[in-house]
């Protein structure tokens, strides 16, 4: 691992990066758990610390109709298009507490930093803490990001939570319009660039040791349903070539779609529900039922693997005379990140001694709703406990924090020129 | 198929046994289900019913300690060994109306035939109707035949049903006496042999299109509970290399357990529960549970293989880095058919023109129990609906029940001669 700190950077702001995330956590519903879900009093008294920090650095700040919280770090410029950054503040539930908050709260130190130094850029920067983005209450996700890319859905408004309340009526005891939403939209000439600062969720870069990765693109997901059904039978009087056993075709199907998914590095495909209902010790299953999700940052490679995988079942159930229903229930295209805004990123991780390397996002992010309107660019930051997230044991440390404001901050020192040198080519 | 009915026989036998299964089948604990354990009003009532048509065939009838109706049809030497027949008259939840009854009404309605002629043997016969098989009701399988055996464990008295109820308390209400259950044990000598009418439960003569088959031994079993566990993960964002997938280690091992099974005839292995603890679409299976029940003939057989399939999952588990726990839950070896008694079943096949058919049984049965006191064997007769049972779809033909009828008698009137025989031997 590469650790240069440069000397315009205060060593500080490592720590109060993580200090912060600490201060933050205690905005939970659950005692003893991080669960920050929107509009609950957790989120909207995280929303309020957000602002007041927002505050301290030197940025004005206001509330949009989705509850989303964006402070202005104004532009000589004024005019010019922002270069945006943020990510969200909700949390999953007994998730951790860096997921998001990474993102809002290193931009924010930098910004308090320029600031002090009277440091600022011809364009505007703005800082968006996404009010919601896993979905949690609403079974909705990213509420946050895609009000600014104007591609909220109003019929999520009736969605209810757990306790039967409206995502309407959440809004509006939050003192939110939901009649607004649609004006929290950004223009689409108006951001010259999204980039979000997020953990990496995953051990890549752990295990290769290295503190900092660019993303190439957010992966494009497809997920289906499958139910399978064979026979029913007693584990003692059928003899195995006589059986139609259900869970044994998921199982064939299982390893096959690991074996598919392992032919290519940016593919990942995942069984995470195993269901066989009614099982017992002395029969055989007569049915199963499997989630599957195929993910990749290309979507080409995505759809071959799921041709392959579709074609590949019917050819274990037409074997094992299993009758097989899969259902498509999601599908998404992968967002790219911009080759130019990647490069911006590269150039600010040689400039400060990072390897460099590329990889994918194989989680979903705001920057993927964003991309609808603006391109987009993320930098992720290395996860410690073999890259869990969205797990209390979620980790980051303190000196990958300070490298990932250092890079930021040269990113963003580099980024009138980076524009400029793009809209010349 | 081969469907000869000798002169002997009155072609209504088939007819009386199927009606009777009908009749009896009333007895249940749930309306429109066919639902019958141990002690409830729905068995006592099933109990009085077969005795009544074991004193209407000739017979005396005593009840003993456990609730086993044993019906006394005298011999000419009333000091001879008995020779012992019958089945269990409880049932599963919602199981079908042949399993076990047919085994006590078949021997009772061939009985009232010899009644009726006034044909006399120079041995008793005993039709036992046992009382308790399928251990539904206190969690402890063959009770019945174990009292007979003498191998009736006292401290399964302190189990109780799902209602709280112990089964001493239970065998008081319906004025059984649990101090007298060793008493019910018969003497080793006193019986010269065990035979046991059952349906298959299984595809096998179906498929061969026969109705009868003589039963090789009843299989032994060993059954494992198999904890595997890995590490949970995100499903976007752990590469397919990365990964600890406890439910793909139990893909791999299901497929294992298949083959491995396979590859004898008389073997079968079964993976009958799968469970992936809080399994979600977007989350790498961290645990996977899953039962495992090895059954075979021959024990030899079954002690190879699973040998092999502890081997296996111990290569696959190395492999895979995923640790695994495998808890041995039960053992049991199997109970052989006595060769002179499975001789005396094909003689009797070949001469009422049946092919011959020998096949293991895999599930258990009250002869497994009687095996401790007394040589036994099995006659298996065909089912339907693709060998289901313990289903209400259970089933089989009328045909079948008057072809096995014959063959029985045939068994009972040349059995003199087959003990003599096995004697001299």
């Amino acid at each position: 691992m590469s650790l240069t700190v440069s000397n315009a950077i205060p060593p500080s702001i490592g720590h109060e990066i993580i200090e912060r995330l600490h201060i933050l956590a205690q905005y939970t519903e659950q005692e003893g758990m991080m669960t920050r879900t929107y509009l609950t009093p957790a989120h909207r008294g995280a929303a309020g610390q957000i602002a007041a920090w927002m505050r301290d650095a030197g940025m004005t700040v206001r509330r949009d109709a989705v509850g989303n919280v964006i402070g202005r770090y104004e532009g000589i410029d004024t005019s010019q298009a922002v270069l945006m950054t943020g990510s969200h503040f909700d949390t999953v539930r007994n998730g951790g507490i860096y997921d998001g908050l990474l993102g809002i709260l290193l931009p924010i130190s930098c910004i308090a930093s320029w600031h002090k130094q009277g440091k600022r850029f011809p364009f505007p920067i703005e800082v968006i803490a996404f009010s919601e983005e896993e979905g949690v209450r609403f079974k909705a996700p990213m509420l946050g990001s895609r009000a600014i890319a104007g591609t909220f859905e109003q019929r999520v408004l009736n969605h209810t939570d757990n306790q039967g309340i409206t995502m309407r009526d959440a809004m509006k005891a939050a003192d939110l319009n939901p009649l607004q939403i649609s004006a929290a939209a950004a223009a689409r000439d108006s951001i010259a660039a999204f980039v979000e600062v997020h953990i990496e969720q995953g051990p890549v870069l752990l295990n290769e040791d290295l503190p900092l990765g660019v993303v190439t693109a957010i992966a494009g997901a497809t997920r289906y349903m499958l139910e399978l059904e064979g026979l029913a039978g007693h584990a003692g009087t059928v003899p195995m070539h006589m059986r139609h056993d259900a869970a044994m075709a998921a199982a064939e199907f299982a390893l096959y779609v690991e074996q598919r998914c392992s032919s290519k590095p940016d593919l990942v495909g995942t069984i995470g529900q195993w269901t066989v209902p009614n099982g017992a010790t002395n029969v055989i299953p007569g049915r199963a039922i499997l989630s599957l999700d195929v993910r990749a940052g290309d979507d080409a490679e995505r759809l071959a693997a799921t041709a392959d995988i579709t074609a590949e079942l019917e050819r274990i159930c037409a074997r094992r005379k299993v009758r097989s229903t899969l259902t498509k229930t999601y599908e998404t295209s992968s967002a790219i990140c911009a080759d130019w805004l990647q490069a911006g990123w590269q150039a600010a991780l040689q400039r400060n001694g990072c390897a460099l390397r590329s990889l994918p996002s194989g989680a979903g992010h705001d920057a993927m709703a964003i991309a609808a309107v603006a391109p987009i660019a993320m930098l992720f930051v290395r996860c410690g406990n073999g890259g869990t997230s969205h797990h209390p044991t979620e980790t980051m440390t303190m000196e990958d924090a300070a490298l990932a404001s250092e890079v930021f901050m040269d990113f963003v020192e580099h980024f009138d020129t980076l524009s400029a040198g793009r809209k010349a080519a």
